[in-house]
């Protein structure tokens, strides 16, 4: 289904002012959300309001956001989200990350106690629209097993990293340290379509297509085994324990409504023209694109892409048009508006 | 075989004293690969002597280190290595990042025109014996397509990341973004030995078991499809194109005896007592390594590693025995000496 954007961002705004949120807030992260669904990275778009209102609603979540800073140097800072909402405190971080980058040619904020933030890539852009690198990580309630356990134990912590271009299109990675993302799972769940053998284990620890066996104590795998499980436990102490916040275990589901989740980041920005001439950074970066983008293709390849440039082409494709949300997503947005007696409709 | 750790440290270094280099940066460049062939990465081991001393001979590398800084602020430096020996440069960018961590809680060193610097391991355990996390990347001369490509457009680029531990044994993740490492491909060819499937491709981009096949024209596949590669190519912006140095299709092969090679490297440190208490950090250390040690094992498993775990254990079991070396490189270290005329033997 097609809904047009503004009619989605208005509803949207609408449930989070009914829960108490302020307008400037939850302008931010219905956008959060909303350029997930533009990218057509639906696990991370609207299909998440519901829970994010039910959180709030829980006071699992503030609705006002209440961040502390501390530990401050020219170069780094310790944030402390309070159990805001993680769009708020991330959107907060990554500013705070190129102020100090501005002053010192790189800036580090390392958040403890805050929520998931959507799309890491939002915020890694963020720093890229200002001519800076901007690399986030997060850590996510575990998952995945070490390599030779059976046992959740490893968040599949999202990494994002990207580069200024003077293009409109940025370079931007953004990758689950799991074969795939634990949200593309819910999504296939919503779908109820199978998935692929490799994107996780039931509970006994065998593979499985099918997404219930999954979300119902199963595990995602990591991608490349011992790398993926090696780069997901630096991100967990590059997260949770480099900001004195949680990690492991200590992470419940963001579908457990008994317990705050305490999610950590780490924010870090490079102010490029400090390091070299923005000229020369540019023409190196167009340089090396060309070497990647021009290079010989294989037989059923037409076009070879860059780290985010098919989700920027869809974003910008769908910009005009709206998004596409499946009929589960749909009814149960409709099913919130109606719960929280939304004036706006969708 | 079996050597002696003195008696091939003995040998390294007049090897590189006939060749030039100072006495005290030739203790480094030996230091560095002898730690590799105690954690039994022996491809980035004294395998690698041989070939080290040719460049210095050729020209190619530079036998008395020239490094000047430019760009500095507090926080940040770009250090051009002039083509000096890699693990000179390398060494000394740690210590300059560090330096800056310790005034502003971190420090980032871009790095251009250096050479191979061995195991990234090395440098970023420099940080975590400092109580500080290390970063260390680097680029290296492309080995591996783009996804859907058929050309060697991007390296394998290694990421280090390292965390301080009470311990006497440090956290250090080390890999390289291929399913493989070049080196272990150097290695089984040394060996005779066939390779796994899904390690690279021939030059017609087919998988093949034959090291050889990889070696002349072939190429590495990226771990994890997409994710390697949008990984590997984010490395290159962060190591040749950041330091305004080289990248991809610029760097020649280190077994090219005709041109430089002109490696990057990105070097992060963080200090972090100046973000959370050295105590707090160590003890939700220990909790996140308790979790993850003691969590169920899959039947065939006796214990689950920590990164670099397994090759601390390995370096520290032959620290008091020696290293082990195949004939093949045992031979070429011996013919190396004769061409030499090196008093030290082997």
């Amino acid at each position: 289904m097609f809904i047009d954007l503004e009619t989605i961002r208005k509803f949207s705004n609408e449930c989070f002012h009914i829960a108490g949120v302020p307008e400037k807030e939850s302008n931010i992260i219905t956008d959060v959300m909303l350029e997930a669904d533009l990218r057509e990275i639906h696990s991370h778009g609207v299909l998440r309001l519901p829970v994010y209102i039910q959180r709030l609603k829980k006071k699992l979540v503030k609705n006002k956001a209440i961040i502390t800073n501390a530990n401050e140097t020219d170069a780094i800072l310790q944030m402390n989200g309070n159990n805001s909402i993680g769009q708020i405190v991330a959107y907060q971080a990554i500013e705070n990350s190129m102020l100090k980058a501005e002053g010192t040619g790189i800036g580090l904020v390392s958040v403890k106690n805050s929520n998931h933030f959507g799309i890491a890539s939002y915020y890694s852009l963020m720093a890229a629209e200002n001519n800076m690198i901007g690399i986030v990580l997060s850590n996510t309630a575990p998952l995945m097993p070490a390599v030779g356990g059976t046992d959740k134990v490893i968040g599949n912590n999202p990494i994002s990293i990207a580069s200024p271009l003077k293009d409109e299109y940025k370079i931007v990675l953004d990758m689950a340290i799991s074969n795939t993302a634990f949200g593309k799972i819910l999504d296939a769940k919503e779908k109820g379509e199978n998935i692929p053998k490799d994107w996780g284990v039931n509970e006994k620890g065998l593979p499985t297509t099918d997404p219930n066996e999954i979300l119902n104590g199963g595990l995602l795998s990591p991608v490349g085994g011992a790398k993926g499980f090696g780069l997901a436990f630096m991100i967990e102490i590059l997260t949770g324990v480099l900001s004195g916040g949680k990690y492991s275990k200590m992470i419940p589901s963001m579908y457990d409504m008994t317990q705050n989740q305490s999610i950590s980041y780490f924010m870090l920005t490079i102010d490029v023209k400090q390091l070299l001439s923005l000229d020369l950074y540019y023409e190196s970066l167009d340089q090396l694109i060309s070497y990647v983008k021009k290079s010989k293709k294989s037989a059923n390849t037409e076009e070879i892409f860059l780290p985010g440039e098919i989700e920027f082409r869809k974003a910008k494709n769908n910009r005009t048009k709206g998004i596409t949300i499946n009929l589960q997503t749909y009814n149960n947005l409709k099913e919130l508006g109606g719960e929280l007696g939304t004036k706006a409709t969708i």
